[in-house]
């Protein structure tokens, strides 16, 4: 990767840092992701919405260059010969629009934490910008990161399964499985906002982890989800914050399945898996063996294909780095979709098509297609009904 | 349990066959669950609806006494001394009624193959005449008699999962995947009849899995399901048999879950799987590793309890047969129910109180619950919208 | 199975027990496993050796004949024309010899349990006998008796994977994981008569499980044990019984791999895996998953074949009972054992030849094979150096 | 990690690559691995032994200073102010003594591939070097860094197992399963130097995976090995490299247990698993289910430690970088041994005391006994009879 990179661009791409200091948890996994493949030199950042904070923090991380607000980063990087081409932003849920068009106004390239944003309509403007100023925006709903769930994709798009009729996903967690909001002093600042509506956005699972499950689905079998029949809400009595969700849906192409996600389910260790059959076949992925995918036929044995394996699709054998046997797991996943926006901004930067293979990272559309899967949801736990999804 | 059946009774219960012959696949079940643990003679029996057949039939399988159909078996039986205790019924769905109610008419004890009946009200009929009449009747729901899914059961009931917040079953097969209702020559007459609604029911995913997957979660949690908001159906495109159902359920005391069945999943074997979730822990089970049951808990290592072990509560401890290592599966589920079934005859006709762990085999009124929440998916799917349980 | 035991013999096989009362573990799952696929009349049998407790034990199971001793089954059951037709010894290994001998004398057919003897002199003996009386004698390695494991036997005979080169079988158990002969007085019987080698035989683990690992490979493999570089002993300190066996193999074709087995691994539930590998692909088989065989080739997707596939060789497709995704176990395995046992005794009565499928049951010679192996470990330990294994 | 690197050392450790150019599968392997955590500045480098290649291979990979042999890297780096600290050693084995005593000669700390060396005197050469100059010299056995790996060896080092008694450890590859010598000419060079004995060593199984296993071994249980009787050589016919190595085992304490590592397992993928048991304990570790341990205990539920749990022992908490649920892997665990690597340079640097949690890393020391154990096995194979492992 690094070696496609540079030979576009000639050097790395630089990348700027907003957020993901203090205790954030996803902070280091953005980090250790761009430094993975070594196509990012990580030269500025705003680690911290207080001025102070964010200088202290970019030096004890060792940047070369910390700022103590965006609007300065944006300002001082444009100066320099060797500014920043790109931010990578992981800041509260409310704050991703904002951040957002700031880079884009500045011609900077952006990669943005899930959700994209907390409403609909933000949401659509950040596509419409990016789409407008022709720059990249990736999104990192990194379970699609996985080798394994790139192989899933190729084998959907290449028929493999044939006509899809049934598919389900469920992602289930246990954070939420205790009524952690009796001691908010006890409570982590990175747990504080996402259970804020404020900032973490209406339905703290859906943005959480709903959008995961809804983007790993899509992702795979390629169909939007159309209609949904949900009822998204508290497991817990007395509890405010959205903690399950169970949603039926209907996808393109008549593809019934269901979709459930909850963070009340005490003692999952963040639990997601998928399944996807059609008349030919089905497959089965989970995260707790990520390195395997099952592909089942009609009374036919199941094969396990492994990461790594030569027999594999492209699209799944380039984002493996060593040999079966040898297994890659969640930072290998996330490094996958920065690698491939290195890969994006560098062709857009020397003119050059996009190589296909990093067209698979997530876009700012994936973003509003999962908001308007969010809003879908609530409106027909609202209603008691179907409702549609919006599309774009 | 032969010697706890022979203390109360003196003998073995004598058992009377209704069904299963011919291409049955679960006729042979039956018949080795009855043997299992050599509590019962199996002694009569009306193998098919066709007379001629029925006879030759029971003479190949050694029958003592082969009969042409159910009143002669009942009328000749009911003469001698020696006749049967109870019968076994596991004829297609919608002969279930008429030959339980003959049978209890002729006080005989029932053990019958599920779904109850085809219908609510023929249910509720035969649970009046089974109580009025003060007999045994099970309903083989043989997957409650797995001692897994006892201990899972046994943990709820006493207070290890805390208040429960979270539930879901999933039953996925492929028997439909393919379009197989376009080869009804192809057919086996089990499949055949299964799938005419007027035998097998209004909703053939509902009545075959959905009810197994149902009475689970119902036997697991000690709740009953209230409401449902759910989509039955097709996934197969102009198909008039139902192969899919996804509900949305709230459980008593407002547990949230779903309930996903499917026989449109190419591919799939058979595969049954339940989560519930409480405030203090959750446990996971699956029938592919039926002799495990996970038991987690917040922030701690989860852990494994296996079939046998000296540590399992009491009721799963007396459904395992023999040490954690050797594996126990499908047939012993099964033999459990009718060793259930034998214990209860056997202290009903010796005017003894039945065992207690006896009482955990399914009975009609669990078949009506099914029934019940079949009508509820079916109102639901028609309406869009929620759809109460009715309940008993 | 019952369809074709009476099309040869017109009736079922009529069998008498030979020990495996009181609280012997094994005792139960013979009588199980004879029930099974009702192709026995279990009618006679000597519960004990000691009288009383014999004829008392035979009514409590509810046996027609009980008898006080085998001399008397013997010769009562040889005045009657429904006499028995063949005995099931499973009594302490040092008696098997005897009633063996005095089975087969009296024209009876034997399925023994294993270790078939205690020293290879008598083992060898009994396959003389047997052998020169043309008479039935199986022995209850239930292992092989799984239908994966027979999948395994033809994926290897039918050179699926290619020229052997490597195999491995492990059997791990934590009965002996403590020192439990601390408090002889806490011993169950099963355990005390196992510990002491004049009853057990000179090595603990080789007897009780060693020779089941053995067994297995040599099935499985169709190659026999060359010759060995062995350390059989007590891996708890003070302790005369031997716990733990690691042993080098030489198989036929230069095949080469470990056999490990102990009964001092703490916690361990007899679990037992097998992997076998050929210049073109490998597989492994563990009891507990004992419904599937993983099928390995070389820089493919491995290919999981479970029991009850349509696609699977014949051998393992008649061993299975129903279709994939409902499980079979320990019981099932040792049923098919019994029924092809059932099977060979009907045809060698009715003067036909055999089923070949049936000649897939363990014998007396691979009993002989597996005391020939124990004692190339036992000479191995003593001399530190190779041993061959005697041949027949 | 990064943090702590800077505080001792007041930035992070310079680092010059030897080697891991080309097609090298494990040269990009360390290249992540020091980058993960951020702790090195990887500046300088030679990655070919061939000069031209060298420059061209540092260029490509954007290093700051690439250099043409060895000799020059030391002394030019030696000139600068912000030179090396440390070199990374990961060409074929047979140079790893010349480049490590060249790179400790000039008070360079160094970090290398296994195995240490291709005989023993050589290693313990290196480990006196070392120890005399008081360098820091650590050895990527790299299974060490997995932190449920770590955390085995905190419950055995706290005797949560009690006394130990069996040990086994396995590792299946199935690169050789196949003839690969026969088209010298498609095998990689990478394949090449290993298959040959002047330069991988004189049994290539055990340089290659047998190391890895017997570290494994040793770092779990803490205890030596002491005598083994082994088997190696090749299970393919007429090969001479050595594929299959069948080891049996006896540590220190009177521990028994096996070691088996092969490399002719058609269609294994690098399956590495290991089994402890003590007298009131079990475990397993396998590397395809990384992020969990199994513990057993007697006749009670197993516990499934997973990584990253609040309860788990400090060693392997610190081990970890994420919650439970997101799964680390391969390179994580390569990367703990760099970071451990990392924070003993700075410590030593900064004249301060290591911190006892980086002690860990395996040390040239450990390099040496896994000679030690090489050599035993192969003076065992070539006795056929026992032979005891030098102790240091």
């Amino acid at each position: 990767m690094h070696a496609a990179v540079t030979a576009l661009l000639g050097r790395r791409v630089r990348l700027g840092l907003v957020g993901g200091g203090g205790a954030s948890l996803i902070g280091p996994v953005h980090r250790v992701a761009a430094r993975f493949d070594d196509c990012f030199e990580t030269v500025a950042g705003v680690l911290s919405s207080k001025p102070e904070r964010a200088l202290a923090e970019a030096q004890a991380l060792g940047l070369p260059r910390g700022y103590a607000d965006m609007a300065t980063m944006i300002a001082e990087e444009a100066k320099r010969p060797d500014g920043i081409d790109a931010v990578a932003i992981m800041t509260p849920n409310d704050s991703h629009q904002l951040y957002a068009e700031m880079a884009l106004a500045a011609g900077l390239d952006v990669i943005c934490d899930k959700p994209l944003t907390n409403d609909l309509e933000s949401a659509l403007g950040l596509v419409e910008t990016a789409r407008s100023r022709g720059l990249v925006f990736c999104l990192t709903h990194n379970y699609s990161g996985y080798p394994m769930v790139r192989e899933a994709r190729s084998a959907v798009a290449e028929n493999e399964l044939g006509p899809l009729r049934v598919a389900t996903v469920s992602y289930v967690q246990g954070s939420l499985g205790t009524r952690v909001e009796d001691k908010p002093e006890a409570m982590l600042e990175r747990t504080r906002w996402r259970l804020d509506p404020a900032r973490g956005g209406l339905s703290h699972v859906m943005g959480d982890i709903g959008t995961h499950a809804h983007q790993l689905l899509s992702f795979v079998t390629g169909r939007k989800v159309e209609a949904v029949l949900a009822d998204v809400g508290a497991a817990m009595p007395d509890r405010v914050t959205h903690d399950t969700a169970s949603v039926i849906l209907r996808l393109e192409g008549g593809v019934r399945g269901v979709l459930f996600a909850t963070k009340a389910a005490t003692g999952a260790e963040n639990a997601m898996s998928l399944e996807v059959y059609g008349e030919a076949g089905g497959l089965h992925w989970a995260q707790a063996s990520a390195n395997e995918l099952r592909v089942m036929r009609n009374a036919r044995p199941a094969e396990i294909r492994t990461r790594g394996l030569p027999t594999l699709h492209e699209y799944s054998r380039r984002a493996a780095r060593i040999p079966p046997g040898h297994p890659e797991a969640f930072f290998e996943a996330f490094a996958n979709i920065y690698s491939d926006f290195a890969l994006l901004v560098a062709a857009r930067r020397a003119g050059k098509p996009a190589d296909p293979f990093a067209a698979l990272a997530p876009t700012a559309a994936d973003g509003a297609d999962g908001l308007a899967f969010i809003e879908a949801c609530l409106d027909s736990t609202a209603s008691g009904t179907w409702a549609k999804v919006r599309q774009f």
